[in-house]
């Protein structure tokens, strides 16, 4: 049946796949062996054998391509933390807590990012890659916004109190946590994070 | 060389660690297959074929022996909680803090401790026996001292909290969290954990 399939569709189809695989696949070797800030755009390209343009096209940046061959999620997660930075400063804790439930509470992204965070704790090389990814992408660019002092410890408290979130509502599943509301618990955890965050 | 050990030595030596080693077999199959709740101490001599005196003889009640069966730390939580508790409840969160860094900065209890974290993120049945750990021995603990109206998901975000803490300052270690001086994180935490259990 496959076999009377149009060639110009089959053709078509699969060659942008191909790239895209061929990008993600030496994307994937070239985080574990460099780390986050070691590995550019270019030398995915010269590895993958593609042209750097064709990068630029099926990814928007590190984060993304970073994302989606290692995290596996099609969310831009530095995307992401833009669009939650953009809104006024004394509402962010809130704001993040929100977003990140909504990305997490997406069953197809949760199967993934569940067991990126299982990777983490079983394999050290996710772990190291996922320290600097974090440290640039995500609490590198809400210490920027805000500007206090102490802002890398500042940055990792919120970290370690969305990371413990995502540990007992997702993997636990601890029945208090997995039953409250987005509500609920941007009541509690977004003034948390404010004062991690923002507060002087 | 061995062979030229006083026997009276030897045979008492292995008696105990064996009886010991009979009593810890037996609790993680019975945990594993009952559960944390499911588990009695009568049944785990049972399945041990020793005499339930001697469970209680080597061990300080269930907590205990999930610790030091399952968790493999001879820190017993239970006992540990309990003595956090026993301070005035206005700087509960503080104590809480202090205690959990104390234990896991223990380098002995940190291996352990670590293995455990990857253990629950990767295997379902410990996940499940933790929850349960958790729910009964600490945040129930916690709450039952309190008093406080909202416990479950109270004390499931102070868990969050504290897990997260484990997670970035002992797994993925994350260099502001490692750098950070017990004073420092109980200045951030104790206040958040005080929030989260005690404050209406």
């Amino acid at each position: 049946m496959s076999d009377e399939t149009p060639p110009a569709r089959r053709g078509r189809r699969p060659a942008g796949e191909d790239t895209r695989r061929l990008i993600t696949e030496a994307a994937r070797s070239e985080f574990a062996d460099k780390g986050y800030e070691g590995t550019s755009l270019r030398a995915v390209a010269r590895v993958a054998g593609v042209d750097p343009a064709l990068v630029h096209h099926y990814f928007d940046g590190k984060a993304d391509l970073f994302a989606q061959s290692v995290v596996l999620t099609r969310v831009n997660p530095a995307v992401m933390v833009d669009r939650v930075l953009q809104g006024p400063l004394d509402t962010l804790g809130e704001r993040l807590v929100r977003t990140f439930l909504a990305v997490w509470d997406d069953a197809d992204n949760q199967e993934r990012l569940v067991a990126l965070v299982r990777a983490v704790h079983t394999n050290d090389e996710v772990a190291a890659l996922m320290r600097e990814f974090v440290a640039r992408e995500i609490t590198g660019r809400v210490t920027r916004r805000t500007q206090v002092a102490g802002a890398p410890l500042r940055g990792a408290l919120a970290a370690a109190q969305l990371i413990g979130l995502a540990t007992t509502r997702y993997v636990v599943r601890m029945p208090a946590m997995v039953e409250a509301s987005h509500d609920d618990l941007a009541a509690w955890l977004g003034p948390v994070l404010q004062g991690y965050l923002v507060d002087p």
